[in-house]
């Protein structure tokens, strides 16, 4: 067994990762879970928090980068943490091809107040995205907290009104990823740089 | 469906928690990556961090409390990040349960110059319980990247030798647990108080 080391430096518009990440979307598209990630922040304090969180799917945003996306309840301790420190790393296992991506990177909360017309559209359709039962969360009392009483009336609904304010859609711009396959140990690792492109920080492959 | 809410601020020695999980470990002991977990922490700049890591299992500690045990590399960035600030919070995702599990505490890294005797005893536990492959990337020259040459040697040695200084041992103390159930948003909050005893802080049942 030998090691190659790919080439440092080589810049891309699109990072190599992601080419990865959508084959190991593919691979676990059936997967019950496939589609969950742990997302790591900060409190105010400086502790860290994670939570398992379920992505969304990726969007282009109007700068021309890319965003991968989540929702939040407005009242979820997520949502303080992020708004005193943007800062985050998201980890994506897949169990069924022993991959991991480390992906570190900023949030953005698209809010009901939001004033960016893009904004506004994306978190809209995001909202009528989402199934009634997930909906029926946002109106809850408490945000986690099963209400039966708005059960029905989201139902009655249709579920095809405005988003509630406690409906957030978060964005997150990837600044660092690092992949790591453990059947191997192959290994990619890659940073978004201001100009836009994506700079391989290294790539080992066996 | 009516919601009970458990009596608050009842004390136990263990706590709840631990109960749940080890029926939620058995439901998933069959399943590959199901001691996969996820540990966020933060580095000198207050940057989170997280990454996937494999639960070593419980150990009592000598002060009476319980610590979750893991490995890493000495030379591995949350090392680091571990020694500058001891805050954590690890996330257990069971995905055949839908449950998880959010343990924040502090960390402990057992080194090769730990001079207590418990902790050098249960270090040297943890690495003869390890297998030879995975003695063998504490072997290699840089943490992560594999080394054909080493391969062999730690086979020959028969992996009954001391420990080296690039293997860590890493006991997480729990202070706080949440735990959710994603099929009926059933919770529970527990915290560890310093007399040693685990305070229930909340609990819906559904």
């Amino acid at each position: 067994m030998t090691s190659t080391q790919a080439e440092h430096g080589r810049r891309s518009q699109q990072g190599q990762w992601m080419e990865k990440v959508k084959v190991s979307i593919a691979s676990s598209r059936a997967i019950r879970g496939g589609n969950y990630v742990q997302l790591a922040t900060v409190d105010e304090t400086g502790q860290p928090h994670c939570r398992t969180i379920v992505f969304r799917g990726f969007v282009a945003l109007p700068s021309g980068g890319l965003a991968l996306k989540m929702i939040t309840d407005a009242r979820s301790d997520k949502v303080s943490q992020i708004q005193h420190n943007r800062s985050c790393e998201m980890v994506w296992w897949f169990s069924q091809t022993s991959e991991q991506y480390r992906i570190a990177g900023h949030l953005e909360l698209v809010a009901a107040d939001s004033t960016s017309p893009w904004a506004v559209a994306a978190r809209s359709e995001q909202w009528n995205a989402l199934s009634d039962t997930a909906k029926q969360q946002f109106f809850w009392s408490k945000p986690g907290m099963y209400d039966p009483l708005v059960a029905s009336s989201v139902a009655n609904e249709g579920g095809h009104g405005l988003p509630p304010a406690t409906f957030l859609l978060v964005l997150l711009q990837p600044s660092i990823v690092k992949y790591l396959r453990l059947s191997d140990n192959a290994t990619l690792h890659e940073a978004f740089l201001p100009d836009g492109t994506w700079e391989r920080r290294s790539s080992i492959q066996y």
